[in-house]
Order: C-alpha cells, then sequence, then structure tokens
C-alpha cells in the first residue's frame, strides 16, 4: 500500500493501521476510511502518465488505491467502462450536456465488481482463500464471479424470497450459496455468525473499508474520461450509501491530488418509496427506517448500512436529493434504451430518472452539465424491462396486414 | 473504404465496386466477400502501430475494415473485449494452454455486435436511416441497441414464439418490433418484403457481406491479445455460419497483411440435436437441412444461411469439427462460470464444451494451444442458466443447522 498512511474512524477519528483484513473501528464500532498521502501521489503521477497507460481496468488508478504493485491484480477486467456523451438524452430533457457513465458493462454487468475484484486482493493479502456475504443481487453475483476467476471461494447468503434467476448465476460460478428460510436480517445474522465461526473474509461494503475503495474508480475514470474537466453535477441512484460514499471519495482524492480543481456536486437519487437518506437531507434530521417499496430492488434498502458516508458525501458536496417514482425509472430505462443503446436495471436507470426530475423541477439548471452513472445492467432484471417496454406490433404474415397496421399506427 | 478493392462473388466470382449497399451478387445470387490491398495495408501499418492505439473498440482495426476516416463511427463501445488466460479451465480439460474470449462483455452482450455496429456505419455511408432485420435473438438485440446509440430507426420482425425478456430487451431499445404471427420462415419472408417495399438497409450477416468484416474483428483482437503468436487451434460454435466465416477472415487478413506467420486451425462446434454443417464435414458431402433440438437456442439453426463461407472456413482451416449434447453444454457453462468468473449462454459456453471433448476423444492433442469464444453473455438466457447451475443449501436461519449442513455436504 505505497501510498496508504492509515485507516481513520468517521466517527471517533481512531486512527490504525490499514491492515489487510481491518472491519469496523475497534474502539467505537464506527465506519473507517483509507487515508492517503496525497502529496506524494502529486510528485508521483501526472495525467500525461496515466493518460500513456494502457492497463484499461480499475487497476489503471494504482497509485490511488490501497493495494501495492505486487498485489496480484485480478483477471477478471473490471472497470475502465463505457463513458458516452449522450446529446440526444440531453436534448430530450433539456440540459446542456449530459453524460452517461455505463457500469453495466462490467464482467458481471454492476458496478459492484469494481468493490469485489477489491475484495478479491484483499482477501489474498491478508492470506485467506474464502470470501463471505450476505445479499440477494449484485455484490452477490460480483463477488461469486470474482472470486471464481481468481480461485477464491465464495459463501454467498441469500434470503429464500431471493429470484431464482440470480441464483442461478451465483451456482453457475461456483459460489456455495445459502438460501435461508427466513427474510433478510435474519440472512444477515446468520452470515455473521459463519464469518465468524469459519474466519472468512468479510465482503461486506458497510463493513469493509477497502470495497469502498474499489467503487471509487468509477469516479476516478469519469474525470480521466471528461480529461480533468469536471461536470456540475454527477448523478447516481442510492441505496446503502455505499457506492455515493465511494463516487465522492474519488473526486475527492482527484482533487487533493490535484488531478481536477473543482468537485462536482452529487445528485442523489433515491425510490420515493424508499428513500430514508434523501428525507434525511431534505428534512436536515437523522434519517430513520423505512419501507421498501420499490421496483428498483438494488436500492431497496430501508435500513441503510452506511449511511453515514452517504450523507456526508451529499451535504459536503452541497449536493441535490431527488425521488423518482417506479413510473419514472421506467420511463428512464426506456430513454436510456432509446436514445443512448443503454439497457439499465431500474436502479441503474434511476440515476438518469432524477437528473430528468431535476431539470423538470427547476432543482438544476438547464445550462449545467451532469454525468449519470449506470450502475447495472438491464439484462438482470428482465421482468421489469418487459413492464418499461410495452408491446410489439402483432399481425399475421401478410404483407397488406403489415401496410394498414403501420397506417394506424 | 482506404484499402477496399472490391466486393467478389465467392460463387461465381463475379467482381463489383464495393458500394455501402451491396447485398448477394447480381449475377448469381451468391454471397459476397469484401477483397482488400493486403501490401497496401503492410505498407501502411505495424504491430507497433496497432498497438500504440488508444481505440479500445473493434474501431482500432480502422485499415482493416471497409470503412474511411470519415466513417462516423458509431457511440456504442464495441469490441475490445476481455481476452483471459484459462489456466485453471485448461488443467481441468486436460490441455496445454487455453485462452478464453469473452464477448459477452459487448454492449448488448454478444459478438453480434460487431456486426450491427458495421451495419450502422454502412448504413450511414448510404444514406439511410432505417435499418431491418429478421432475427429472434442477439442480432435483433444487437441491431436495436446500435441502431438507437447512432438514432438510427430499426424495425425487427419476430416470430411470435420469441421469448418476451428477448422482445422487451428491444423495445427498451426502441426498436419497431412486428411480432409475426407464423413461423420463423414467414417472418423472415415478410421482413423481406418489407425491406424491399420501405428500402431499409438490410441487416441480415448472410446477405450483407459487410457483417462478416465487424464480425471479423474478434479475430484481429486474438491475434493482437495473443501478441501476434496464434495458438494452433481456436475453437467457436457454430450456427448459420456468418461468424465462424468471420473469424477465419480475419485471421486471414492478418496472414496476408503479415501480421501473423500461421493460421490456427478452426474447431467447429455445434449441437448434436442440429448440426448440419459438421455433418457435411464429417460426412465429405453437402450439407442439407437438420431439426433444431438444442437448448443452444442462438445455433439452433437447421438450414444456415450463409453455410458456403462457413464449410469453406473450416476445410481451408484444416478444421475439426465436434459436436456436444446439451448435457455437455451445460456442463461448459458452469466450467466457464467456476474457473473463470465467465458466464456465458448456452451457445455461447458451446465453443468451450467442443474444446474439452476434442481432448476427451483425441481429436486434438494435449500439447495443443486453443482459443475459445464465449460468444454471447449467460445473463440471456437465464433459465438454461437454471438448469446448468443446481440448486443451494436451504436451511433456517440458525447456525447450528448450518453446521450440520456442511457437515453433510
Amino acid at each position: 500500500m505505497q501510498n496508504v498512511i492509515s485507516a481513520v474512524c468517521i466517527q471517533c477519528g481512531a486512527e490504525i493501521e490499514a491492515t489487510p483484513n481491518i472491519t469496523t473501528c475497534p474502539k467505537c464500532g464506527g465506519i473507517m476510511d483509507i487515508k492517503y498521502d496525497y502529496q506524494k501521489i502529486k510528485r508521483k503521477l501526472t495525467k500525461e502518465m496515466l493518460s500513456d497507460r494502457k492497463i484499461n481496468t480499475m487497476w489503471r488508478y494504482m497509485e490511488f488505491l490501497p493495494v501495492t504493485g505486487e498485489s496480484k491484480v485480478p483477471k477478471l477486467r473490471v472497470g475502465w467502462t463505457p463513458f458516452y456523451e449522450a446529446s440526444r438524452l440531453a436534448e430530450y430533457i433539456g440540459i446542456k450536456k449530459l453524460y452517461v457513465k455505463d457500469d453495466g458493462v462490467n464482467p458481471t454487468a454492476s458496478l459492484k465488481d469494481r468493490a469485489s475484484a477489491m475484495a478479491v486482493v484483499k482477501a489474498e493479502e491478508a492470506g485467506m482463500d474464502t470470501i463471505a456475504c450476505s445479499s440477494t443481487g449484485n455484490a452477490a453475483s460480483s463477488l461469486a464471479g470474482n472470486a471464481a476467476a481468481a480461485g477464491f471461494t465464495s459463501y454467498i447468503f441469500v434470503p429464500e424470497r431471493a429470484p431464482k434467476g440470480k441464483v442461478a448465476q451465483l451456482m453457475v460460478f461456483g459460489a456455495h450459496v445459502i438460501s435461508v428460510k427466513g427474510n433478510y436480517e435474519e440472512t444477515f445474522r446468520l452470515s455473521a455468525e459463519a464469518i465468524d465461526h469459519w474466519g472468512w473474509y468479510n465482503r461486506n461494503a458497510a463493513i469493509n473499508p477497502y470495497l469502498m475503495e474499489g467503487k471509487k474508480t468509477v469516479a476516478l475514470e469519469i474525470a480521466e474520461q471528461l480529461n480533468w474537466k469536471m461536470t456540475d453535477y454527477v448523478a447516481i441512484s442510492v441505496g446503502d450509501g455505499c457506492t455515493i460514499g465511494g463516487v465522492w471519495k474519488g473526486f475527492k482524492d482527484l482533487y487533493e491530488a490535484g488531478f481536477i480543481d473543482r468537485l462536482p456536486r452529487l445528485i442523489s437519487v433515491q425510490a420515493e418509496g424508499c428513500c430514508p437518506l434523501n428525507r434525511a437531507i431534505a428534512e436536515g434530521k437523522e434519517w430513520y427506517p423505512m419501507e421498501e417499496n420499490t421496483i428498483a430492488d438494488s436500492i431497496a434498502v430501508g435500513v441503510p448500512r452506511n449511511p453515514d458516508k452517504a450523507l456526508w458525501a451529499i451535504r459536503e458536496s452541497n449536493g441535490v436529493v431527488v425521488n423518482v417514482s417506479d413510473e419514472e425509472i421506467l420511463a428512464a430505462m426506456r430513454l436510456l434504451g432509446r436514445t443512448c443503446g443503454v439497457f439499465a436495471e431500474p436502479a441503474g436507470a434511476t440515476g438518469t430518472a432524477g437528473v430528468k426530475k431535476a431539470v423538470e423541477t427547476g432543482l438544476i439548471k438547464k445550462d449545467a452539465s451532469v454525468v449519470s452513472v449506470v450502475t447495472g445492467s438491464g439484462l438482470k432484471d428482465v421482468a421489469n424491462a418487459m413492464k418499461a417496454a410495452g408491446e410489439p406490433v402483432a399481425i399475421k404474415p401478410d404483407m397488406s396486414l403489415l401496410l394498414e397496421a403501420f397506417e394506424r399506427i
């Protein structure tokens, strides 16, 4: 960890050595944050050096990551995902500049690969060969895929209600999947006991501070893909808070090391039916639990596990919060598909739904520039894609009927 | 088209100008092939120049493509997909060297994006703004996605039996989808009439010779990713024959232009339940239609539309043919997932199933080196992934039950 200084508790400020298997603060139980020597990075790394690098993965930013050159970089090609200028979408929404970062084009089709790839490296450094987590979604499949590629064993705890398709994906990757006859809370508790009992490496983004360091690479890429000229805003969907926290950490890193000269404001987008963090910001109060009523399952988190870093990121960036309905999410899926050729899962399109609503309601100005992050692929949730998509024209194989049908449209 | 000389009919040898909207041979109806000036390419392009290029898409090989510098390169980031050395899989199969090219990591999650991206460029050159095809699978979704990203209109004809999920993906991309109450043959005929009637650009890989030029980029990438040291074999699943034809064209291009000093032998892998092309090779006879009995829907083609180029490629490469059962395909899906973290759809894992069987039956030697191409993502066909994957351990949320369950495994 050439440029890492320590791990610091964001609650009590305790500073400890950044060993590979740290979890929460040993003093107060708070969430830890990895601290870097930015002056050292500044001296050693330039924009030109980065631009000349041929490493087209998240590992091109080695100096900003908690790994040494000797760390075995995992095999799966995670990161350096496509970045599109979405001029037709910008025009439709009525905003000056809009970019789409498509993190659905990752090996297991979500941004979570960035965190899981990091988990594999740190588990290896810790001398462990088994990694575990509890999750029903993208974190689970990304852990299973990245662990398999690196030759690690994975144990994944899912509540019995987990969609069979997602379970199948885990099983194809050879994860040991434990289907728990209970709700998510019970599943999480059983996984915690098992991790303790067997001493597995803990891949839980809110407990293991290194995972956010993986997630932050999406921000590093966005900045470089913008040629270091930051947009006014960056929009992202928010569930447990780890991803928006990671995005902010990435931009702050670049700012501290002199790679960008201004920080973007974050647009935190949640579903109307499940927005405890945005509610806390809007009300200026503490967050409290909320029901999970949304089709965007990846961000349906009524009890976010990383509220502190998320709220801090939104507040420190002078961010804005937007809540969108399921209908608005489905409409954003269609918009991304039709104007960009990007197929997003509901949570993946939520950021874009938020940008549209923020422009409509005057929350952000029409002459603003925005990056919208798509966090996962629509192929992960075909059922909701069908809700978004509408019905095709159905006719018998007869040209005259086709002509008639087209006249009716 | 800086290095293109002409289009040549592979049946009658007629040579015509390579205009953007050529289809089949105007003289005999045969399939056309694009002819290049390899000496010109040799003089202008070196391996070092390629290696220094920062274009991480299929368009990094502009000199080998039927496009000019002025051609508007489409926005979607197609190609330059991951290439993995699969040492654990090689060990399991019992072969010296095995590489996996994961073309499921394309914008719409299949190799077909390479052809559709090319279709968009050629349609633009032809001054057309609407592209059409008939298909139920990857060609359809890749056309819909690439057309949407480039601002083109697409019309896609699907038989009514097309899976709803795939139709939904098309609709999300904003394609005009016509669901035809009939079988595939009737659907194809209606699409041909409609293309004629409205003068749409024809995206049909067996009719439009440029699409194969897109597909061949997978071979160009494989060679560069191998640092121009070709393996003994390249294995790929085969349906209508366009993809294996394109792969062979790519390697031949590189050989003619002096970028590789030997050609690989092709391993043509089909499903036992649908293998008309492999049967023709094995029997040394003409091909004739076959039923379509396999779970690998993308290669379930009983009447291949590009048999000539496919058979020619297998024969000219001194290739081998292998047919695999559905069980062997499902096993290959598990193998790719568990040893490489690559999630393939059935047709995507078929090439790997063929490599395994070819080694087991002594068709290829254990000291051979092989590249296996994964042509599409497993997220496209979750139902079959579930067949491949098996069942998780199901228990109540109780640590003592978990301990018991693990003892039983």
